[in-house]
């Protein structure tokens, strides 16, 4: 974790504090499930929701003081628990393992987890919305290739990550039922010592399915899908902060992140404005994937488990998350106060003598019967021509000079085909289609 | 593609062929629906498929020569198939651009290479299953951290690898649908110059749906999504194959790859019989993870697009799929012709002098009044005995010979906590979750 | 390997030709080193390099045939060359292993790659510096964060890049060392049945080290090492690509792409010139780095060896080598016949009304005794007025009306820092640093 | 950074308080210079070094105070310094851009964390040559694919991962050397406003050699370089642990991991004693290497600069350099430690029947004039007796009464040939090579 690239709320699921809450949680609701069933005394169960009402501070530093000696965390936390409780503590774990409580443990973390950032995605989507709609037909240049191809809306490039990152919430969604599983199985997940109905009984309680097969632990290809997912989500952070970090190029300047009143932008450079937060989603995007691999590597454990995870898990799963959840809230910052400059977007447009209407005249020479191959030839060489005027000659002209385009294209019919228009006259289907017809 | 890991009809749906086939049906389903609109003329149309009805061949050679010149594959294509077709073809591509036929005809293989991967799952699945029933109770020793830990069953085993295949085919199932989609939508996404309804026409054609939004190119979240499933299948694909090569271990010795008449382990040691196919299943899972990374790399395209995905997915597309197909079926023969040794699985779970019981007496300690912490203590300094003596002692007589456990526990008591079917008594219910009641 | 990726010579080193070429030498030098030693007679070693003087043709079909029943590739080869050259190949392979033929193979393959890829980085840094002393002198913006600073040289930048491929030179020498080494010492390492000698004399005669210590296999953290070096010399090809597109992107346009008569940028758009050789090269970039975690996960493996590297090698080996040997060879056309644009990097380093020399001032007034604070605000408030005039306005106009500066700075003095030239008095000294002062 | 896998000295290295002193240095070492040069006031780099010679605390919170309104953390650190030192602190900076200093300051806690890492490795090695030399000739099964192979001793095995860790250290020298230069050369890089004589003479202070070229920051091949060199080494880290795990298997039970009294293996199986500490350093090892792909990623960055290197820094350079700090010792620890149990060594060495003696009698066998053929299916039929017969049988016996030997070799002979210490002969030569003749 990154304390300057973290935010309050996922960072408190992570902490040792929350662990043991929910590991007292798993036990205590094991315990009643093991009273109704007449394995341990109905007053265990008891002793231990008495403790828990009176609301008791963990001591986190006591539990670290026994792990010191027992070299096992969870025993240190039932040795601590039973200090806490007294006698009818000793019924605490019965018939479980470790991994039981770890393992049940990690899935209501990342469940957790998993509904900071579906909030996150949703104040994200709500941005792009908001924005998407005020510049819906708002003129801008469509670049492929870094080159000027032909015209969009800046309103559709934000639909296009509005689409991108619904897709990434319904991935998170999947990616949440994933590792949503409790396991509550024993030492290598018959059940030998314990019936399955407590971990039906612990399951439900905690808004969890009990896992269909565990051995000791969880399986880990939930997990590698997990943090694959999150992996997935912050390349579409890196698009939209790219897109970003283009369009605030000096050359290009049609949107920029908010500059607040008093930030220098260099220590050397007075002048400087520079898109640092999506510089910096960038960064983040690529720390959030490094996660992915490990927790790939992590599937092949050693028969019914080796521990190896356990490290990886202790550090990718609350900095993957963490800093997911920063770089999603402060995309959404982004693009809610991004400066949008629509006059320098339509200066670019124009830059280039018309280029960009090239391929309606391709198609309308074709209509009118020349071969696509000549067409090609035919709008090229004009089009070559502009291009190296670096937009002093309009293609326009040189298309009303050429004969072999005036052959078949009144100058209205070549006029018609110069309209910025033109090219928005789906915007509205496509908006329908991203943010539903109602919009 | 690397020759000896690959099966051809996997390697069919890559071949050069393959792509102008599926380009060629792109193209021409497209003129069909501009044809219904009007756009251009329905002797278009039949031109192009009276032209694949007579099932021509396609000349990659000339395709690629005419690219030598271009440097620009589709435009090479539409160049060839001009010739073969004549003049009716230059309605063809009207309105489109490369990527659209590009794009989706990736769609196309992915959904082609994703429906080989779920047969090779299905038969992968169904090779455990029977593996799974065969050995229901059959007693392994269960190990974690490569220590004996408790007994399982060796069905057990394989029906947790069916449980977590059976994710994973889930998982391949909702990544075919992430990448079935189709884009003819023009050079930015605006459908500036053809109709959404060519894109419906050609989605249905192809079993494929619509991109609700594209800018010139199918956004690559899709397919990183998609690689990242692969990555995780593969890692499930390496933790079957890690146990099996545990198991066939000189000193483990459980289970054995089948080895062939003829075959030779070392070309020095004749007494060799190795693991090697399930080693191979390894080095695979490793090269199929490789294509995460870069997968991932190429969802953050430059504005509309740029190209940089193409050389990546040139590779990664076919190696990827290829070596999964293969590593799945080479995993399933594993499977279907596996020795298993349940022999020795028994002298080995026998070896270590009952201390796989050491958790039953344990429990049943604090059941008979015995705190957590005694119980554990009284356990661990008789277990650590048997530990040392490399099972020439028995927990059983030591138990029996200890006051603190004698004074709490009857023989009779004791001897029930040492009976290897307790262990199983779960077996039945865990195989009803995983296969279903019926089985 | 990705045919159009590729190129002849590097595609040789990987054939199976020359894989059995590199065999055969490796076993024949062993058996003269045997016969020096009296192992085995000196007329097998005979037989073998005379039947090898008769240039035989490698019938790799014939060996792929005897393997498909040994399903041993090494033993299927000595059969196949026994078949050969008669009784007296019987002496062959005498207390060597498989892997003793294997990996050293391996290592003259990566050897002869590296010297490949070493000549490719000779012609690289050729073209960079010949480009670089054309225009060491040719003023054009310096950009942080994509936002102007302060101007640099064309020439300074491909400067930049030649000390960064001669560090990726040195790199890849330190590389080709880690995996020069030979290994003939036997099943497990320990030369049980064959003199340390032999593998000295291999060795020498392949221009190889022995091994200091072997297992049966050359420790792979060798090879990681290797792969390592590739990814962060293919990082370096991805970022002049990068710096090449960003230059390329119509509203900077100071750099294009050589553009072929005849070719054509996009089926759609006739207008179109793309940066595709560079866009391609990014993406061969993440192809190459792919292979660094696979060689990575190689390392661990179990006891004296396992086999589950090998599928990896099998496909980064080559994929890795000929990927980067055709990203250099084309890094370096495109840095031969980069077209450059002079005057378009001056007129987009003079459109930002001088901000460019912003700290000159900002040092000035600190030198007059202006805290830098105030220093600071004074130059930043006359900043932004230009940067939201959008070149409209001038820097050196609004400070010479400032009395804040003015009651500091002279008119002669402001002018004074308003001076290209000025940023360009260190070029020499930092090109003799790069290219050593005789340039 | 996870608190339980760190280790204070190298956390000092990242601390805030460390950082804002290597800042402080590096800036009065610059004003030392410009005072030389005359650029500034003696009386100013006097008042730095003044201030600084009172040794003052770093308020670290007033500073991020600071850059909460600045969002600039240079220019709060210089604000902060200059509210300590006063007026003459003005001078600071003059001529310099952040990237200087936190570029060299980054160089400055990579070099001290590099020689961290080298007494790490320099321990390690002690240990491992310690033990190797006390079991220099201890025997143990050498096993290849998992499956016994011939013998080796415990001592070469150690010796082998000597070689290891030596070449790791020699890579870890390189990597210093790679990331120890200083760059203070401006906001472009073109000492426009800054004497490369400062850079010179800060360099020196500080132990760093000048850039050769930078842009505004140092290049990041140099750190690529350098994490990827940490991922080799916890790779080789990986190998020993694994190797380690697999030889405290329950049935393998060669070496073990010292199990400390009080300790506890499992909260349900008292009887469990684990490998957690590598099997911990294999989950730390993939920690490790997941820092390498944004190294990688880091080094495209746009044109002079573009700060998405930043965020990964910050979080890869600590916990790459903390984690595999912590490994090394606690692999050091481990090796110190371990647990060496030879009878076992022995007893599973022999447990195979004569088996590892195969390859013995193959070459005896063709020195006898059979061919290596014939001879390979002589063994290996004898020897699948013995592999089925799980020990039961003899090689030697079956050998014995197989007239196809006993037509070759005598009874002494064969005898001759099952001798253990044969495959030792070579071992005083080997660690020769590894430890130095002297040893």
């Amino acid at each position: 974790m990154i304390a300057r690239y973290s935010r309050p709320e996922m960072v408190s699921v992570w902490t040792a504090e929350s662990r043991f809450r929910i590991w007292f949680e798993i036990e205590a609701h094991a315990t009643s499930a093991l009273a109704k069933l007449g394995v341990v005394p109905q007053s265990a169960a008891d002793a231990l929701w008495a403790w828990w009402a009176t609301n008791p501070a963990i001591d986190v530093a006591a539990i670290d003081a026994i792990e010191a000696v027992t070299k096992h965390d969870v025993i240190a936390f039932l040795t601590w628990v039973a200090e806490q409780v007294g006698e009818e503590a000793r019924f605490m774990h019965q018939g479980m393992t470790s991994s039981d409580v770890l393992d049940t443990c990690l899935s209501v973390q990342l469940v957790r987890a998993s509904d900071i950032l579906l909030a996150d995605m949703d104040a994200l989507l709500a941005a792009l919305k908001t924005r998407a709609l005020q510049h819906k037909f708002t003129p801008t240049m469509g670049r492929s290739h870094g080159i000027h191809a032909e015209p969009v809306t800046f309103g559709f490039k934000l639909a296009q990550a509005y689409a991108e990152f619904e897709r990434c919430r319904g991935r998170l969604l999947a990616a949440r039922e994933e590792i949503a599983t409790c396991a509550i199985s024993g030492a290598v997940g018959t059940f030998a010592n314990i019936d399955p109905a407590v971990e039906a009984y612990v399951a439900e309680k905690l808004g969890l399915k009990p896992e269909t097969i565990s051995t000791q632990v969880i399986p880990r290809d939930r997990h590698a899908m997990y943090f694959a997912t999150l992996g997935v989500i912050a390349s579409s952070v890196e698009r939209l902060a790219v897109e970003i970090r283009h369009l605030q190029r000096t050359e290009v300047l049609e949107a920029e992140e908010y500059f607040a009143p008093g930030q220098k932008g260099s220590s050397a450079m007075p002048h400087k404005r520079n898109p640092v937060l999506t510089e910096n989603l960038t960064g983040l995007a690529r720390l959030v994937r490094s996660a992915v691999t490990p927790a790939m590597e992590n599937v092949a454990l050693w028969h019914e488990r080796d521990i190896s995870h356990s490290s990886v898990e202790r550090g990718i799963a609350p900095d993957a998350t963490i800093t997911l959840d920063f770089a999603l809230a402060r995309l959404t910052g982004v693009v809610d106060k991004l400066l949008i400059y629509p006059e320098r977007m339509l200066k670019n447009l124009n830059r280039m003598g018309g280029l960009i209407h090239s391929q309606g005249v391709l198609l309308a020479l074709t209509q009118a019967g020349v071969s696509r191959e000549d067409a090609y030839a035919i709008v090229q060489r004009n089009a070559m021509k502009v291009w190296e005027s670096d937009g002093a000659l309009q293609l326009r002209d040189l298309l009303g000079a050429d004969t072999d385009v005036t052959n078949c294209l009144s100058d209205s019919e070549l006029d018609s085909l110069f309209v910025l228009d033109h090219h928005f006259v789906r915007i509205d289907a496509i908006f329908d289609r991203v943010f539903g017809a109602a919009d």
